[in-house]
């Protein structure tokens, strides 16, 4: 009999079961390995510190175990170390990883924890530095709207309201609007983070332990702001912050698609606007002449994805009952797929920007004689005229207006946060302002693994 | 011929394109006639200080203007004061009003605005005052779960993992949680209030207007933290914020729905653990035994919607390009149905939590034998038995753990966060500091009002 | 002591928990009132054959019920008839009339079902109807859409991919696409309807009864296709129905959408391809020049509105455990809210289609020269030069093809489905086979009323 | 310099760019090599038979075309055939594959159609056959369900509303209530079926070609219902589809899931009515008493999943204007998975449910006295009491039930469709139509390919 046909009924049915229960886990958890070794080692720190009699990890066997996950990060990396299907998830490729090296001390790190709080405290630090970079990303992608924005401060282009040409505007109103659109994006971001800066290590399978932990002590070895109070909420808020996050992320995308389908609409060769660099466009199989905004119309669609996750994950929340319900790990890939997609988008962006052509011409020819109408009808108000009065007198005489400057108009609109009343240093400092939050936290997140791995010395 | 076949093509389609159009706004703008007001009169005191020539408004007609707008909300209060159909919003229908008393000087009110900053600014100022509300009624439930967790620190409950009886647990570990739940939920809200917390007045159609008016002035006026900057950005945010103000209704409603699962679990006659108040509970028609847990079960459901109308909201923004665009009216109703569903949940948990009876021996049933084996477990490997091996000599002898107390192993998980570890003093002010937020807030925003409504005398 | 503050704190609980749990019900009802009664006359009737001794009901008193049943939608028409709060629904408000008329005859109508079959019962009828005016409604956009291509079904149009003006097209193929999408639709809507076609009556609380009731005869009374099989299915698909329901409306909305997405792109000054019919369009308060898409704009929020509706109702159901849950109850707003909104969007199509005016020359000034850039390449293709030859060659000389006659490049598209190629009289034929289905349906929905109303005398 | 080092700016871009458009497409388009290779045989041979002079393909070179492509699906399963990044997608890596053996020959099969109907068609192709697989397998899993019914038809369980115990019912209700569920799901998906069983080939870009081309023969020749109408609609249903299916597929998840969570909840031990097969659950890492449910948790979290993706991608649309726009791939990958997942779930059941054991005494301790009460109030009406009276009566002594039998009352329940009124014999047929369908369907699908190939001969 071939060794193919020997694979009973139970061994099918459990490949299967391991399958659907694993999922992509083995594929997923790469991103959780350096977290995973952080968290296993504070843990051990901890529980050399328990005061029991005898200690469950003596200081000499911490220090061999966090020497030890110190390792496991670079050879991760150099590919030696690698999650199977078999080991299912991270934590059990590190426990077997160390269980190698190190024999029985390897299990004993288990004590007084659980794959609930491990994952959770993985997922947390994992969470808190994707947050940087992208608070970081989107400061890089708001400059490069800041800076499109400065360029072309004074230029005029109508402003539009239904997409009808509507009144005089600028280049600079446009392109800063969108770049402030970042910037409450990244404040929810920072909520995210806040709400995910707190450390669930100790509250186990979501009941605690019945020993004198540290939990304090984890959380400050981990430079998380504080430990969470109640260990059921600890583990309760799995799935939630990862909606969370996703909401702050599909926030960020909802406002680059918005600026997607305007850069869209202002490249088409009716509007010639903009044009996109070429590089950022792809051509067409059967028709030579084109210049596809491809970029720009998967972003749009990229957006939707992002945005459909955190409701997903969400609603995968809504359905399981309090304590760990094994529903919430269907959410481990919605917030790697929704930070992956967030990033990439905030990293394409600069440089689409920086390379667009703008035409002054083309925007120019928006300027129709209506455009000016409101103002217009304002003039005439300031000399007194009634407003219905002034109303109809300009819709009577739009022709009138066919000579006016677009650039004019533009100029008479100062007051704050007008076309010709944009701060544009306040606006470069608060992008500045968010790009420091997010280089201070990943300086305190490195310091803290730092001063974590210097233990094992 | 009847009046009611002289109906005209014309007059049937501009009836129907109406109805289309205007939707519900005339009922649901009745929520916001005290901030149409209050915008109006913060807008016409601003005008009477523009430095033009002649002055837009002198400092009377400001005055009488205020004075006017000023009596509205007693009106509409008193009913002698209606949104209708005919004014298809609260915008006209104010300016109707002001009209009727003032003539022309109520249709000057109108220079340099648009009904587009004017709504934006009435949603803000609404939105406040519901936040506060929110942050209100949520911190009222949040201390009802408190308070029923205080009461019952010490019971026990077998804390479940995947709906199975898993390790000892206390009802204050179980109730505690959702209140902390509900302050993750608070610190969104308040994300969101500080967004909302902008003036986009003077912003008009997106583009701003060609004239000095000072857009700080109404800021303060109304009490806004501060005027958005980018005029644009002020109308674009319309619809996102309303996405913002949903996802956090969502997640408080998230954290509720979970907790109703979990009573509507423990109070089935199989659990017990848990009584209903009988007053929030129905009959059944035909079942004279029944009692059953309609208004959780209706939560359950409520959550679903608040979280769906967030999605939606963001959704209906996606499809719509820069500027205004009239899709944005579709995210008012949302906006106002699940501020109301929400707000009616929180308000009717305090009595309901108040009114359950704890069932003492029935949560005793829930501790069987298992319950108490990974604490076993624990203490073999603190003897110094390997954890591998304590593991399975406590799976061979599962029966002698029957005897095992519950409130002895609830008492020794004393470390930070565990059912003993509670910091209910901590819980209890952090819940507090919520309730003063709010409360501080309102006050705030009273006063602004007050010092408004003042200027007309 | 006034009689306001006499109200207890159990009459304000009473209060508070009626709003919570009855909803808008005593509004929503309305729309199920004929439903009901003729579900309560086929219960009635089916009562008095029942072969118990004594028997449920005389034929006399059968016919009295059916007598007294039938007058009830008059009455409501009339206004005599309402739904009160107290009520709560319209079950209750339907019973109390019947008692108020016949006293205990009424209530014992009441035997044998529960209020879960009998609301179940009525949507069913209820979403009969609707599906059958939705038919054909969407049949009368799809004529509209037929119509306006088969007008213009040899005017050139540059067809668009990325929103580039792409090849020679038809504004008949661009109109037609929208008919055929449709008819889509009107194919999801059918099996909604087959799926609804199913008389739950009988299933009583879920667990049908132990009487020898006759559902054959009740679901033969009511005309539907056949009663469920399964009474416990026939419970469950409450709410799941609904979400099918609702997304055969969204994918008619969507397709709505994107129409009028191209309709709204298309009307702005910059094509002008087409305008708008001005009672279809709105004029700005501030901008005399404008005039604006707003039913357009609105179409495609309410799109993201019906269909978040259906995947709303589809989550609440799935966190709803097997049998009766209360959660059901919250899936029948959106079941309402997404027909009226569907209905009335296919309602007022047809008008603003028939009054859009098409402007040949600013269509003929969207054929720039590559727009004819493929039909080249493969005439030299068809003249054997190979295909990348041909690419580059075009690309090279795209101003040679500057004087091609967009005419004539749409009249060498003939094959099956191609501008010159569409068959007008198969689309017709089609959208009339389902007008006919719907116009079929409703008939045999009246005879099967009539009959049932028929039995009283 | 090192050759890493040498990394223009412009070849990052193009990577990056590359990245973000091309996506995880080289991955996924495995799944559609065989399409692809079907779809351009059909090409092929039609273009050999397009009347022009000269032929675009000799009937000689067609078959050589035909007989390369027919070795494709073969190499890719052997992996002598890969996608690679480079490829970007299964059309150009089939067209290299095919220029490498055939120089020009292989680049000419690609006139008269674009990238745009070649998706398309390979789509449609490979939906159908995976709803055949679908429908198989979701009959598969309503038999499993209906044979558990079958086993246990006369078993009686108390039926819960408001998952209070309510009414005598039977686990042979409960398993086929699932069943016929599944049986509405596979109707959904035979819809969608429908919708896609038409041919898009020929619509090329979404506008056709200036060719005499022969749809129907390549809509015959792939074994399509039909090829579409309107070519501009062939390519707007893309996306739309994916839709249709995915709502499909959810709504069979939803069903599974609430099946799931009912087997979750009488798992527990305080209800103990099913014990789930000891392989299908998993341990816990600390709890050795513990069998988790975690299939059916995760299998909850899937419908989640596929339910949202159904959304996701119908949003990714209504964003997108007409013709074709590049968001449309962003629904490649959610329909693949979509599919994966709902087939996943449905082959892991049938073993699930035929591994569950079953507790008679369990389910015994379910039926309290008020279990009973309906009936005893029912028996009282058929005595003549009226039913309030009868309400009244069985109130006030629910004790006098206890000695009732379960089996005695199920018993009584015999009219269509309750506990003892089921059709089993019907409801089997049902599944076997279902399932011959798939067959049917899938036979040929078979038979087309296998003449299309045999053309090559």
């Amino acid at each position: 009999m071939s060794p193919k046909s020997e694979k009973t009924t139970v061994g099918v049915v459990a490949e299967e079961v391991l399958a659907y229960t694993a999922g992509r886990d083995a594929e997923l958890d790469v991103a959780l390995i350096d977290a995973d070794c952080l968290g296993s080692a504070a843990h051990a720190w901890m529980l050399s510190r328990v005061p029991v009699r005898p200690p469950i990890l003596s200081r000499d066997e911490a220090k061999t175990l966090i020497r030890e996950l110190a390792k496991i990060p670079a050879e991760a990396r150099a590919g030696t170390f690698r999650i199977t299907l078999a080991d299912q998830d991270v934590h059990l490729a590190v426990e077997r990883r160390l269980t190698a090296a190190l024999g029985d001390l390897g299990k004993r790190i288990h004590t007084a924890r659980s794959r609930n709080d491990q994952v959770a405290v993985d997922l947390r630090l994992f969470v808190k530095r994707e947050l940087q970079d992208v608070v970081r990303e989107a400061a890089g992608a708001a400059d490069a709207f800041r800076a499109f924005a400065f360029r072309h401060r004074a230029l005029p282009m109508a402003g539009r309201t239904h997409l009808q040409p509507a009144m005089p505007s600028s280049v600079g109103l446009w392109a800063s609007a969108w770049a402030e659109g970042l910037l409450d994006g990244m404040a929810l971001a920072m909520t995210a983070y806040d709400l995910a800066d707190r450390c669930p290590l100790g509250s186990a399978a979501a009941y605690g332990v019945p020993l004198p932990i540290d939990r304090q002590l984890t959380s400050d070895l981990l430079g998380f702001a504080r430990p969470f109070d109640n260990v059921l909420h600890a583990a309760q808020t799995r799935g939630q912050l990862e909606a969370q996050v996703l909401f702050a992320l599909g926030q960020i995308m909802l406002t680059l698609s918005r600026a997607a389908e305007d850069l869209i609409l202002f490249a088409m060769p009716e509007f010639g606007y903009f044009r996109l660099p070429v590089e950022y466009t792809t051509g067409s199989s059967i028709m030579p002449q084109k210049r596809n905004p491809d970029v720009l119309e998967l972003l749009r669609a990229k957006a939707a994805k992002v945005m459909a996750l955190s409701s997903m994950t969400a609603e995968i929340m809504r359905a399981a009952p309090g304590g760990y319900n094994r529903d919430v790990q269907e959410t481990k890939e919605p917030l790697l797929e929704g930070l992956a997609i967030t990033r990439a988008t905030l990293r394409i962006l600069p440089g689409l920007l920086a390379g667009i052509a703008v035409d002054r011409d083309a925007l120019r020819r928006g300027f129709s004689p209506g455009v000016f109408a409101t103002d217009r009808a304002l003039e005439l108000v300031a000399e007194g005229v009634p407003f219905r009065d002034a109303y109809h007198e300009v819709k009577a005489h739009l022709e009138a207006l066919e000579s006016r400057s677009p650039e004019e108009a533009v100029a008479k609109k100062t007051h704050l946060g007008a076309p010709m009343g944009l701060d544009f240093t306040r606006l470069a400092s608060r992008i500045r302002e968010a790009a420091d939050w997010a280089k201070g936290e990943r300086a305190a997140s490195d310091r803290a693994a730092k001063k974590l791995w210097a233990l094992g010395r």
